[in-house]
């Protein structure tokens, strides 16, 4: 099963904020059983967010989305992606409540922006913010599952709780682990992780990483990551490859390097 | 002018690495005078890494990507590129000069996955990796400016002071300055940054992230960008419209929020 993730918000492309996000995002995807297979990140500008969510639907049976969904001009997600389907909007009942209860009480005025954060798409289901305003949005267009989240960390992450509980595979089990090299040149273990890749025809992938670069002091971060129908197999597999990893390690320092 | 910037590698769809790489260019090409309004993320996939230069090439001016420069099976941006450009690679002479002297000096074996770190597209021009080995890549495809750069963030950054002094705009500056604002709504102040962004048309991008949100303690980063011909007319513009906010919040505080 495939997932995309998408982020919105100038932002981020600006680099002003580092886009921890999608990290989070697709760590949540990876260990519920999916490939991630293609992360955009857009501008605060309606076309740009509709053409995103198009080019993903039917490519890939999740999406998840953060950014935009707050109460000012640029926040404008869930009216893009509206528009782009030509779905309406509705109020989202609960939402308003609270949004009018706290202003009331604040003794403030009910503004078009603070209505705003109560729409969502007519058939969507509204995810609750537990720690800010606007909900979350679940909706799917054929056979793909879209879920759209708030930018603001903390708000976020506690909608993902959410997704991960909707989506979370019952017979695809993602396990990682790594071991730290110091001494071996990347280049030198590359056919050996060429070699280990074959022989295990898939089921495994190794990535190594350089730490410090070939010119200096070298040392590789090794990483073995496998998806299995059981918890077990995914585990057993990539501790089988790391041990064998070892052995491969501790013969090339005995060759020395 | 508009910019781009492709990351690629699984680690970063993964949320294993944080996309820090893709934050730096964004800044580098804001401040060079560019707007950036795609960034994508691929995984180590050859058809995929293609796609993502073919689906920018000719819509913006310059695209910067990171990741893939390696010695290793899964490092496969120069080939990708070349490959889906129908472009033929060539050695860069004094790369592999490089690599053969510190593979001889340490009697290390001339591997492929050495040689392969020397290979640059035909035509393009070797960026110098004053922190690594393998080169990044200065190539041009139509209108577009094309910098292929590795994905260990000490090289990636040393190669970018590079594309910076190539793509440098001469007549357009950017400047950002933000204030950070307690004890107001978001959407308290919407509408006056919206009429703010109406009467400077264009001139200056305002945009509020929420410390804290609604429901607590609320804090409010406001920022304020602006591009211009000049430094000085950016700088300028921005610190008027900041000091315009200044005095909508003290207003906004003197009627109670």
């Amino acid at each position: 099963m495939k997932a995309c993730v998408i982020t919105i918000g100038n932002e981020i492309l600006k680099g002003k904020t580092v886009n921890t996000n999608a990290a989070e995002i697709g760590r949540m995807l990876y260990f519920s059983g999916y490939d991630v297979y293609r992360g955009l990140i857009v501008p605060d500008v309606k076309e740009e967010i509709g053409n995103a969510f198009r080019s993903l639907i039917g490519k890939c049976d999740v999406i998840v989305s953060s950014g935009g969904l707050g109460p000012t001009f640029d926040d404008m997600t869930v009216s893009s992606f509206a528009q782009e389907f030509d779905i309406a909007l509705r109020r989202d009942k609960e939402t308003y409540t609270i949004i009018k209860f706290r202003t009331e009480k604040k003794q403030l005025k009910m503004t078009k922006e603070r209505e705003k954060m109560a729409l969502i798409p007519d058939g969507s289901i509204a995810i609750k913010n537990e720690v800010g305003t606007a909900p979350g949005v679940d909706y799917k267009i054929e056979a793909t599952r879209i879920f759209i989240l708030p930018g603001v960390p903390a708000e976020m992450r506690s909608m993902l709780r959410y997704v991960e509980r909707e989506i979370k595979l019952k017979d695809s089990f993602y396990f990682e682990d790594s071991t730290k090299i110091h001494g071996i040149y990347e280049a030198t273990l590359a056919p050996y992780v060429s070699e280990l890749m074959k022989r295990y025809s898939g089921r495994v992938y190794i990535k190594s990483h350089p730490l410090v670069d070939e010119g200096g002091e070298s040392a590789l971060e090794v990483e073995v990551s496998a998806k299995a129908d059981r918890f077990e197999n995914s585990k057993n597999v990539v501790n089988e490859v790391l041990a064998e990893i070892k052995m491969i390690v501790s013969k090339l320092r005995r060759v020395g390097n």
